[in-house]
């Protein structure tokens, strides 16, 4: 495989953002995110595979096997990238994937069953606070009507934004469709950076939910309205995030995690008692029933804070899916691949998810974890050398290979 | 005094805004408030008035006196509406001035003095986060430097959006420039509509305090780094909030009230840690000393719990003034106007501030304050009838008949 190649090509692809250096911004459907794809696609059609578009904007890569009746192999990631973010997460497991399907043919190698990358549209919430939603409609856990009833935060619809007329019903694969699906990724996690290990091998991707706290209190003058008469709407969502940190801390499973990483305040004056608050909560584990047990507490927790303060509460679930298990025959097979090449490897969860977690649901599925520096993620400093990188690459190469063997 | 022409003018006035009926939002320099500034000069100049703008802005409508040499009476208030906020706060001051102005005019009178009247360009801080931009320069309070090195969100300058090449040095007034300063003003406040009382005399205006306080902690993947981990700029910043209203709540003075009416979370993402926060504390009391025993626990607080969580804080100053007192003589000329004219009156402190608090510092000054439906202001639902409104204005015309008169 060619490390150069590769390297300039994710350095390359790291300019399509709306924020300067170092830092990625690239929304779904933004004139970044629409000028990242149109390059991809060139860099697809100058190597010479076949490319396909859905109705959702999912990106499928296809390298032509032999007989190309039996199911494809599946391989990908994702570009798109949440405001400040770094340039390696989803971009490694597209780009590495490319590049993968050019060295095996460089190399010689001629697939029975077709090899097929896929771009998923929208991995990232940020648009429509949902992630995941390529492979959520590929695979069919979410439907075209709730598709079509999301809004971005403008109040503009998937329907306004998408680049297709097709209707969404024809993004749903039937299971079967492919016969294996391989996706490359960082870890997003400290643990084979600290570790020194170069490959990790997915057991297991942790289960995660994810919900919308909508609360409304009563406005006024910050200098006028005393204290005891005041139902102040971020007040509430003060007490209610740092009940989500106290609940995943005392969570009897360590894995437990739960974030607030969306705040929305209004009208937002500094003279001016919030009479609006939006906070988006992220909780995640992998054990489903501790999960919900901590979403339970939090919950009930949260309707108390917002009861004694005088303040509505609007508790919208946005997603809670069941955690996935990687396929053993492929685990063993990433695993054998990984010792062929003589690289370090560990088996692991996935914390963070994917849409491995999605494909899951419709074929047989594991992930590719390479280091990243000292786990960074999300934001502009994340980083993996471009060893660890062509390592990973190369583990997927020679999986591809074995899969599209036959 | 023409009550239903107030009443229509107080309408028209708030169409210019940027958020649909019944909300009124008019930033500073917005198009809607340059929209807003050129139908209000209309207006005065139809009446007949003189105009002149200075260089930031501040709008000075003038009524000659037969003896222009002599200090003028001024009056006035503001038409910049916060987002989301209603039609009466400030307005009332400015167009009721306009209408006093008018009626006194029709009624046959003839001032001495001139009547001046003011629109204060930026009482509210929304674009540069610091509140009564006009009439600190007037009164010298916030000096031409410290005024071109205010920013707005996006970065733009004082200087870059002025409608005025004239120095903002000359902005500042002298001393003695004004015989006296009334401003009419909705009470913002339940106090007089709770109690049916028509007109409250403002004594004394409490005494502001602004922060704006910056986190950053360690951002990441929400599902990846575990909670022991984890430097959440947002939980610091939901503890100091509550800090901030433990503080008011738990003060000697009940008159305290300590409000966080701006946040700002980034990344912003829901499955995205927190690395940055900003939020901006409007602390207030009666008492100088209380208030400042106040902000230095929370101070020292905020300051434990960024040790704690492994944030940096960045504390600013952005404005803590001194309370205001009035001209006794003002408000014993204003209370006789009000018996004068038959309606029921009191004497109270102002606790929202507002241009007269710096006013105060360069001529006599006094308030006007008229009952607010459920004392609601800075929001849609703000209300003051118009035989409220036509009281206030009737005290003012009245009040500024007998100043001008000699």
């Amino acid at each position: 495989m060619n490390s150069s190649r590769l390297t300039a090509e994710i350095n390359h692809l790291a300019h399509f953002s709306s924020h300067p250096a170092p830092a990625v911004t690239r929304v779904l459907f933004s004139p970044e995110d629409f000028a990242a794809r149109t390059w991809l696609i060139d860099l697809a059609t100058d190597a010479g595979f076949f490319i396909r578009s859905d109705a959702v904007g999912n990106l499928f890569i296809t390298w032509l096997g032999s007989d190309p009746s039996l199911p494809a192999v599946a391989t990908g990631s994702h570009i798109d990238a949440i405001p400040n973010a770094g340039k390696y997460d989803g971009v490694v497991g597209v780009l590495g994937a490319l590049e993968a399907m050019r060295s095996l043919r460089e190399s010689g190698h001629q697939p029975v069953r077709s090899i097929e990358l896929i771009m998923f549209t929208a991995e990232e919430p940020t648009r429509f606070g949902i992630g995941c939603l390529g492979s959520r409609l590929l695979a069919g856990t979410t439907s075209p009507d709730q598709a079509h009833a999301l809004r971005d935060p403008n109040g503009r619809s998937l329907d306004d934004l998408r680049p297709s007329s097709d209707p969404l019903s024809s993004v749903l694969l039937q299971p079967g469709h492919y016969s294996a699906f391989l996706e490359l990724h960082i870890e997003q996690g400290p643990h084979l950076d600290a570790s020194g290990i170069d490959i990790g091998i997915v057991e297991k991707i942790a289960a995660p939910a994810a919900f919308r706290l909508t609360l409304t209190g009563t406005g006024g003058h910050a200098g006028a309205v005393l204290m005891p008469d005041r139902h102040d709407a971020f007040l509430a969502a003060a007490e209610i995030a740092l009940a989500v940190e106290s609940s995943a801390l005392n969570s009897s499973s360590p894995d437990t995690v739960g974030t607030v990483g969306k705040v929305e305040v209004r009208p937002g004056a500094i003279n001016s008692i919030p009479n609006h608050a939006l906070i988006e909560i992220d909780f995640r584990d992998t054990d489903l029933t501790t999960r919900d047990q901590a979403i339970a507490l939090i919950q009930s927790t949260a309707e108390a804070i917002c009861q004694r303060r005088g303040v509505s509460l609007l508790w919208q679930h946005i997603n809670a899916d069941p955690p996935a298990t990687c396929a053993p025959h492929l685990v063993t097979l990433i695993e054998s691949a990984t010792t062929t090449l003589g690289y370090s490897q560990q088996r692991m969860i996935s914390r963070a998810y994917h849409d491995s977690l999605f494909m899951a649901r419709i074929c047989p599925t594991c992930m590719i974890f390479i280091p990243c520096d000292k786990g960074y993620s999300h934001r502009p400093d994340e980083y993996s050398s471009p060893e660890a990188i062509a390592k990973g690459t190369l583990v997927l190469a020679e999986s591809l290979r074995q899969l599209s063997a036959a």
